[in-house]
């Protein structure tokens, strides 16, 4: 009889929600309008590490969170428990089936402070409730495709795998984050999970204990190629890399590989300075007749070492990327917010609502609202991003003023472009319409998307800023709030 | 019919492996050594935010692990799929029933770097395959109760609940870190789900999305007394905290709660100058009449905002504290390592290893070990933890010279102390001898241990290095791979 390994058998994530959604919900639905329609966004605020642009990823995992959204006896019995909440609401909830309108960016879209990158519309009562595991899973995979993209473009054509499972925070964020890695362009990973679950490529050879297990270095080497002859990777820095583990692994491709008629794959170095100790082993390689064996680097590497390391002219081929990448280390929070945007109005028209601050950046923009991506025609680059009210038109044939929004006298106008849409239908009344798409795919469309960016806007440090500008009308409504004392009655 | 919500409805994490593990013990099956008992040790080199000590967390998480763990049918033919492993390791995965002996820390004991955390002894095979849950649930859980007990510390007494479900790394990071953060001595989450499934007190009370949905301030914070008269705490900063926020909930504690004889809770403020804010929403409280209504926090906090704002007279009864708690913002790896210490000789001793590396912290110790710490029996205080060959006698009636490893010369002889065992059994043999612990016994042993280190040991910043010293006995086998070139040959 076999059981699944599991830490709970059956995983049931629905009160992975902060209690406050609860409390609200279950006021909602108490004050008589809970079923008043709201619209709520999310968007974030800061890039991380003042980079030009993140990536938005983790919209399927959202959609089967949605889709899936239940209470269970179990979550009802509980939160009876708490003797907080009435009966009605705990009936509601018992009864719960999903009604809301969900748009969000596709994954693997380059996105920008301030647009709107997931808008959800319904019941109130439902609208606020997915607000934890909406910022949950779309800051985590975002933050995470964000800072692989990073490290990829460094890496410049080489090939980036990722092979931080053992410093994830915990479970999720190893499997999470190594799908949100592959969005980002990386080639493979180290965990085994995501190869069987999400089609990532696994990789994996030995580690520094292999080599401890035998009585030499070179028994340990003869035994991995032996056994591994078509994929004969050696890890040569246990003891020595340029005196020990390099020598040894020559060997073996000599005595070992070479009377089988097969090629070695590649070494790694896992310690020691990679620039220096990876010159000098490309050297030893080609000077044995091993110019096509790979050299795979992986040490505390994030995209500004590799970056150094290349001007150096490391021989390296592949880069392993460890904590760095999957904990997004340098800075590993992506500060996603989730704020009322509108409610409907008796009219059925929606009255916008706005969160008022002193930081001009918290200030958020009011409204039911649609983003668009202007591309240039001549260039084919993006160029602007630009926020309207819902159901504004834009005619591409006409030119468009951009201004500032915060600095309204710095003013463009665009002609000649193509726009997008940015916003995709995900659930329509509670449905889902948005098709799950093969994470190649996905890749491949993140690529696309950001050979579609100007260079100035991809510098790690000082990027230019790309424009996200919003349209006359909703700065007029946005203006109007603000200078009318908006949102206190 | 109700569905549980998930995103796995089964969830197996036994392919959460690096693949390296699975390429090694097929390699270590068929090499005719599997069989051959291997030690295996978890340390860590540094503390996070050099600190002067990490709290050991995770245990129980890693235990439900090692005793669920099996391979699927659905594993199985994944793994045959590569076309890489042999049929006799297939099938050994097949039959796979754990067989380790594991030793570890109690949840909640304050730990120090280079000391053996975790001990895993039995079949190579097995003691290998499981090192990548073993380091990825033990560095989560432990980097978050560590960064938690800082931030605990820093308010003096003052409840620390934890708030960062949205921000942290995917589902498990917020599950597991609020448990972590528990541990580390928060009074509370905001996660629902951490109450019903490991005993964390919740609490949640209102977003500002609450206070827009209403006509007024006024009007949303009326409803919300109504509703919660024995719980009424009020968000005060949707629009402005001293001129709309508090006078707002005084107007709605005197005119909704008084009447129905009702004491309000608190208030919370979300934004703004915490140190200026609080003073004056005290003030003001105190002027009306509520000097017990309490004002919680809750913005950007960490522990040295929080040491500060308490040095500037901060009127804060409680912190909320997100983001840079649940994902150790200012560090957020752990970096610990599992490393082969020793394998069982045909005679049945145990032939130490080592790793030697040029970076003298990552010098490994060799051998089968145990850990102790020594007491003070005059202060009660911990004086330092000593690391021996397993079996070694120690008699506290004896005196004992401790040296530092590295700086031998360095050297203190200790008498009239306690001592205590600090690897407890967790498995014997396969099967799990560690009962788990109620989660409200952890978090008061993990104090009780913190309050058993000197203060010196607990600044935030140049704390003192407390001792981790090696018997004479393991020193100089220590010394004698070093010097004799070991685990070359």
């Amino acid at each position: 009889m076999q059981q699944p390994n599991s830490l709970k058998p059956q995983r049931n994530l629905t009160m992975l929600m902060d209690f406050y959604e609860l409390t609200m919900g279950n006021g909602y639905l108490a004050g008589g309008i809970g079923d008043k329609t709201a619209v709520f966004d999310m968007f974030f605020r800061k890039i991380p590490e003042n980079g030009g642009f993140c990536i938005f990823a983790g919209l399927e995992q959202l959609a089967q969170y949605l889709e899936n959204l239940r209470f269970t006896d179990e979550d009802i019995e509980f939160l009876r428990s708490k003797k907080i909440f009435d009966d009605r609401f705990l009936s509601y909830l018992k009864n719960f089936t999903f009604e809301c309108d969900v748009w969000a960016f596709r994954e693997g879209t380059p996105m920008f402070p301030g647009e709107p990158i997931v808008i959800v519309r319904g019941p109130v009562v439902q609208a606020q409730m997915v607000e934890t595991m909406i910022l949950l899973t779309i800051n985590h995979q975002s933050l995470i495709a964000t800072k692989a993209n990073r490290i990829v473009r460094a890496a410049q054509g080489r090939d980036v795998i990722e092979f931080g499972s053992r410093r994830a925070q915990s479970y999720d964020a190893a499997i999470y984050g190594a799908r949100a890695a592959y969005i980002g362009g990386c080639a493979a990973t180290a965990c085994t999970i995501l190869e069987r679950d999400h089609g990532v490529p696994v990789v994996g050879t030995m580690a520094h204990s292999w080599v401890q297990m035998f009585g030499s270095e070179y028994e340990a080497f003869a035994r991995y190629a032996k056994l591994y002859p078509d994929n004969c990777t050696l890890l040569v820095d246990t003891y020595n890399t340029s005196r020990s583990g390099v020598p040894n692994a020559i060997r073996v491709f000599d005595e070992v590989l070479a009377p089988m008629g097969k090629r070695p794959k590649a070494i790694r170095i896992d310690s020691g300075d990679i620039a220096y100790l990876s010159k000098k082993a490309r050297g030893m390689l080609d000077g044995a007749g091993y110019p096509d064996v790979k050299i795979i680097a992986s040490n505390s590497l994030d995209e500004y070492i590799i970056r150094d390391l290349l001007i150096q002219g490391a021989a390296v081929d592949a880069f392993g990327v460890g904590e760095k990448m999957i904990t997004s280390k340098a800075e590993p929070v992506m500060g996603g917010v989730y704020k009322l945007a509108a409610v409907q109005g008796k009219g059925g028209g929606y009255i916008p609502k706005i969160k008022i601050s002193e930081t001009i950046e918290k200030i958020t923009n009011p409204g039911f609202k649609s983003a668009y991506r202007f591309f240039s025609r001549e260039s084919g680059k993006a160029i602007a991003d630009y926020i309207t009210v819902y159901g504004e038109e834009i005619n591409p044939e006409n030119p468009v003023t951009l201004f500032d929004p915060n600095a309204t006298w710095k003013k463009q106008t665009v002609q000649n472009f193509d726009m997008r849409r940015l916003l995709t239908p995900v659930f329509v009344k509670g449905r889902r319409v948005y098709e799950p798409t093969p994470l190649t795919q996905v890749q491949k469309f993140c690529a696309d998307e950001i050979a579609g960016l100007w260079d100035e806007v991809k510098r790690f440090e000082h990027p230019h800023r790309y424009y996200v500008d919003l349209s006359q009308k909703l700065w007029d409504i946005k203006q109007g709030m603000l200078t009318g004392g908006a949102g206190q009655d």
